[in-house]
């Protein structure tokens, strides 16, 4: 079966580059109420992929906002696993559009890389798993344990909905695992599972002064600036050095373990790498953590946007009457993010002067995920992987949030196993993302073999 | 003579007024240069004005950018003294729009007050001279003295253009004084002399982190972020209770005399006047200085506009490449604009960490203005105020900026005398911006008297 499976994929390798270049030229950009409509029509186009691959009982399912499509194959057997797959089909916002050198929602291909907003996240890796089950269902008929499809459109945003469909289905979702793949692996060729994500709290600060832009001159030194007070502000929410200053921000974060320092010390990144990666002029952050532990394994706070008063051509002599920050928080295990937010906004009042005010609104949060690294799942990732790239996996933790992860555990009790299978050098969430198109097809035949594994550690021991 | 004149413009109320809602309505936006085109038209606009008026010798010349617009009537005599009068066709840009209650290029009035960007800023006030002279050369055939019109369209920008003009063209605008008004009273009946103005220097800063911007997941904690690196960097510029922070920043400014302090004392404006003007949560600013001392006497430091990042609609979690902020000091004698930015850059050079890059542009400075508060034009122009308005004026320090006035005292030897006849709320600079039109009329007698006046002061007393 699985041979067959294999067999198929490589026959089909043109046609399912062509799908996925289709699913990339929608723009399912959730953030913005703008483009609502073409992030419906996403889910619409993924249902009927999913139907056209052999799965079943397929549904789009609407939510607050952007809907949920949701299809499954059950017919394994009683005594078959479940494996619940998950991604997402929403992406982040495309701009700044003049950085793209092609147009972010016109696939193109360079060097075996599509270029394409979504493309490595995630559009490309959760279809991955989409042509997969199509490759078992065309070539044998079956899977050969049972699989269920979770696909939302809200990642980018904090998954609400989908958070809070999942106490309430707790049946439809019901497995014995998850799998996502929404992560980069270290090198085309050096495959890695995540074992931690970080979680996020995001809120917006607006600070206001007077009530209209004044003249700079006749009121400058007589009345408060509010961008002025948004850069001390910010000054003192996170030091020079990384250090974030909200009184109690620290206090559930778990001390790292000398075990865990050793392990991620392995972690075969160099900081010339990184700053090649980056390209900014020299690496920062806490100094008594190292790299990897900055990324991974402590939590953070950076303004995502920012502005106020005059932004337009040339100069403009006022004193603006409002200040406007984006602010996001990665967040490590075990803080909780409505404590966050509820700190920071506290840190706000007590810090603010009364020459101005202050508005918090909070945007959403997700706590970190910390996963076991030694479960059946993970030992089959592992096996299905280092057949396909010819190398084991390395264990990583990832800065970045995936905030349903917790929820997989949390509320449906399953393992998860992070699968991923794009590049560091992606870029996603700027401008020029990109995703390796060998590596897609590699995901494909990585996710044929861990299906298959899967389902022959149940057999091996049925619990 | 004057009787004559004050008649004639008693009589032409409602075309003067007609005729400045045509000049409200030119969009002479100077800073952008999409208004490049109604700039220029606006200065052909005024020429017209000034030949129909019986002004001579008009003519609009180029420069590198926005037009000077020149006339004169030189025809009362050798003996006769010459005034030149200075103001400005250029406007501040409207935006935000949004906030305007009606459009800001189509003049409304409400209330005796008439509503445009530029109605007090200058074009009304500038306005208000060439509708004197026109009502001396229509009733009487001829004026009290010799009149020159210097009127640029630069002024919002640092004027630029006409202060490399001045040196060039010094017999052109050889005068024995000159008249500027661009500035407010107290009150619609308490007329006031403005025997200072502060300087300016503007710079455009632009921090750089990553050559893109990145995933604040992934990268968050191991690169400096820029927008939280200009919070930083804004917190050191100025500290919270408004004292600048750069080296050197004060080392020419003037103490202020005890005498000058108990001058500003009896200024009649009361904090809760202040607030009230300015809609401010409370008052701010260095606590060892009074009110009015912190807007006229003591130089500042603000951001007027600030941006970088995600600012669309929702969140985007990025860790943004750069971050932006336009900054203006206002300065007071006798700092050097040119000294203040090379201590300005060479204090964000010190400051910032390697992990970001920094570019600074100046965009043009002015220095302050202090005026001889005890000379016959000052003297001429108290009386002409008391007659109008039945109450002599204040003196009183204006924390804005008009550059070139320190040229016309160290280019062209002239004394000058700022007669403003705005109003404390004329929201200038602002959304809403209004000029009181009763005061529009009161404004041509002032002059009308003042001209008298400076040429009755020649007449008795031939220097």
């Amino acid at each position: 079966m699985i041979n067959a499976a294999l067999q198929h994929a490589a026959r089909q390798h043109d046609s399912h580059q062509a799908e996925l270049f289709d699913f990339l030229r929608l723009p399912s950009i959730s953030t913005d109420p703008a483009y609502a409509a073409p992030t419906a029509a996403t889910a619409d186009w993924l249902a009927e992929r999913l139907t056209a691959a052999g799965l079943e009982n397929v549904r789009v399912i609407p939510t607050a906002r952007h809907p949920l499509v949701y299809a499954d194959w059950l017919h394994a057997g009683p005594d078959a696993p479940t494996v619940l797959i998950y991604g997402h089909y929403d992406v982040q916002p495309a701009d700044p559009l003049e950085l793209w050198d092609t147009p972010p929602f016109e696939p193109q291909v360079r060097d075996d890389y599509v270029y394409a907003r979504g493309a490595a996240d995630d559009k490309g890796q959760v279809y991955i798993h989409v042509k997969a089950a199509e490759a078992y269902l065309r070539a044998a008929g079956r899977l050969p344990l049972n699989v269920k499809f979770l696909i939302e459109g809200e990642e980018e945003i904090g998954s609400a909905n989908l958070r809070a469909f999942i106490p309430h289905n707790r049946d439809l979702l019901a497995a014995d695992s998850a799998l996502v793949s929404d992560s980069a692996i270290l090198g085309p060729d050096r495959p890695a599972l995540v074992y931690s994500l970080r979680g996020n709290c995001h809120v917006l600060l607006d600070i206001t002064g007077p009530s209209r832009d004044l003249h700079s001159g006749t009121y400058g030194g007589s009345i408060n600036n509010p961008l002025n007070a948004l850069g001390h502000l910010l000054a003192k929410l996170k030091n020079e050095f990384g250090h974030v200053m909200i009184p109690g921000f620290y206090d559930r974060v778990r001390p790292l373990s000398l075990e865990e320092r050793e392990l991620l010390a392995q972690f075969p990144i160099s900081e010339t790498e990184w700053l090649a990666q980056t390209g900014a002029p020299a690496l920062w952050g806490e100094p008594e953590y190292t790299l990897v532990e900055r990324i991974g394994a402590r939590p953070t706070l950076d303004v995502t946007g920012m502005w106020g008063g005059y932004i337009g051509e040339g100069s403009k002599t006022i004193l603006p009457s409002a200040a406007h920050a984006k602010i996001s928080m990665r967040l490590v295990p075990d803080q909780e993010p409505a404590e966050i937010a509820a700190l920071f906004e506290q840190f706000v009042r007590d810090t603010l002067p009364p020459s101005v005010r202050a508005t918090v609104r909070v945007g959403g949060g997700s706590r970190a995920a910390l996963i076991d690294r030694d479960t059946p799942p993970m030992r089959a990732a592992a096996a299905a992987y280092e057949t396909t790239f010819g190398r084991p996996p390395v264990f990583m933790r990832e800065g970045g949030s995936i905030p349903v992860v917790t929820d997989f555990g949390d509320q449906l009790g399953l393992p998860t196993v992070l699968m991923g299978f794009g590049l560091p050098g992606d870029r996603i969430h700027s401008p020029n993302e990109r995703f390796y198109l060998p590596n897609f097809h590699k995901g494909i035949e990585t996710s044929i073999r861990y299906l298959a594994l899967l389902a022959a550690q149940s057999a091996a021991d049925p619990a």
